[in-house]
């Protein structure tokens, strides 16, 4: 009996996406899955473009919905973060189908605040590579790592401290940070919570983690995993602590156990981590 | 019978100050209250350096403790803004006094961690110019406008919009996001909100304001009001939108009433906003 093709929706929710890239996406998986590759659709949508955005606010939604929707997709995979997710939030929130419920959601950065939402209406959720990675150095792996998650669950695609038994999540911290207090803020009581971050000053880091781990809901969680903080950038005062030296020292204040790395980041090595338990 | 001579504390509760900044600032008091000055006092520890921050945190607290529970001092004023106010909002406000309850407190930016906790705490907080502002071009004025509110409540120092009858706070925009959901986040129901913002790019100004307008409790504001959006940083992709559509397309999607304008910001014409009720 032949084997179910897997098929896997793309979609854009926030920057523009490159036909190029989703082209050179589309080769890997062929490569890569010789005999049965995945099926991958990239929603036209996606390649639209309007000022900072993969299409006005109504084209992103209506690409996420017509693949979420759709029960002929078992997953919808985020062609990559930028920003803009959080305009439609609400919109795709709200229209959820029966479909929605059944599938795979993979991506990061940006898409936090989607996947935030997507697991609290009970979807399945994970943080991992985005179509886009492809473009970063050593991206190929990036992309195998995801599609062989999504296509086979490969255990060894997974965040190597996944398996304790405890249920996990995944940020950006700024993104998480962008969504306490509202009803995007998922419930993470006993969840060991992963962040990473990008691009950012370290004072800011240090601002970001002091709101993360003041929030009452996050003080529940079961502790802190650390991933990569990468490209930080300059200050005109060095801020005198790493990243790590912050995440401890606000744990320690706000008494959420400090757990240790977490092998995520903005980086071709990003490794997945489903949300909930394992 | 003499008039009572007007104390102010000034410290440095975030980055560092210089001596010389304090030392015009000071000048400038004698200069326009001919007579009867009011007293500024610096805190010492404001001129302390500790990488990022003027002193430690536990220097930091230390001043602002000194100042706010002595009550010889009529008023507490930030000496400036930059980054350090949340790091110590939590032990400073477990360690408030009866004094630090009959003293008003004056600053913006970075200071608003502090000035939305001291609000909740029951102090008389307001919106305004700190020490700092003299450097910026035309900066006396915001030293003068700030000095004849501490020393006598002068109404044209006031933002204009005020008088309504209804309760106003105001904010930095990303001041406010970082302490929403965390015990810092004041009760601003039916309150005039007033925004600004400084040094940002406008995508995440467009976040922040998603961020502010889906919370709960800002959603129980009577309207918001945005100050100048100043020094915005420029984007790869012009965002497509100014700061006034962005604010008004939130409230428009959130339900929050946007009332216009409000003359504060990052500048020398900011205008004083004591929180709570006129």
């Amino acid at each position: 009996m032949a084997k179910k093709t897997v098929r896997i929706g793309i979609v854009a929710a926030s920057s523009p996406f490159e036909r190029e890239t989703a082209d050179r996406v589309t080769a890997l998986a062929a490569a890569h899955f010789p005999g049965n590759p995945p099926e991958l659709v990239v929603h036209p949508n996606s390649f639209l473009r309007h000022g900072h955005f993969a299409g006005s606010d109504a084209d992103r939604a209506a690409a996420f919905l017509a693949i979420a929707n759709d029960p002929g997709f078992d997953a919808l995979w985020f062609a990559r973060g930028g920003y803009g997710a959080c305009r439609i939030a609400g919109d795709v929130l709200a229209r959820l189908e029966a479909p929605a419920r059944a599938k795979t959601y993979l991506g990061y950065s940006d898409a936090g605040m989607l996947l935030a939402g997507l697991y609290t209406a009970g979807c399945a959720v994970a943080h991992g590579p985005m179509c886009q990675d492809i473009v970063r150095e050593g991206g190929d792996a990036a992309i195998e790592r995801a599609l062989r998650w999504l296509v086979a669950q490969d255990a060894d695609t997974l965040e190597p401290s996944l398996g304790d038994g405890r249920p996990a999540a995944a940020f950006n911290m700024i993104t998480l940070s962008q969504i306490l207090g509202t009803s995007l803020q998922p419930d993470l009581r006993n969840h060991v919570l992963m962040l990473e971050e990008v691009s950012e000053y370290m004072y800011k880091i240090d601002r970001t983690m002091h709101h993360v781990t003041a929030n009452a809901g996050i003080r529940g969680v079961a502790g802190i995993r650390l991933g990569r903080c990468s490209d930080i950038i300059e200050n005109d005062i060095d801020f005198g602590m790493t990243a790590d030296e912050i995440v401890r020292d606000w744990c320690a204040r706000s008494g959420i156990p400090f757990l240790g790395a977490a092998d995520i980041g903005h980086d071709a090595a990003n490794r997945i981590v489903p949300f909930g338990p394992p």
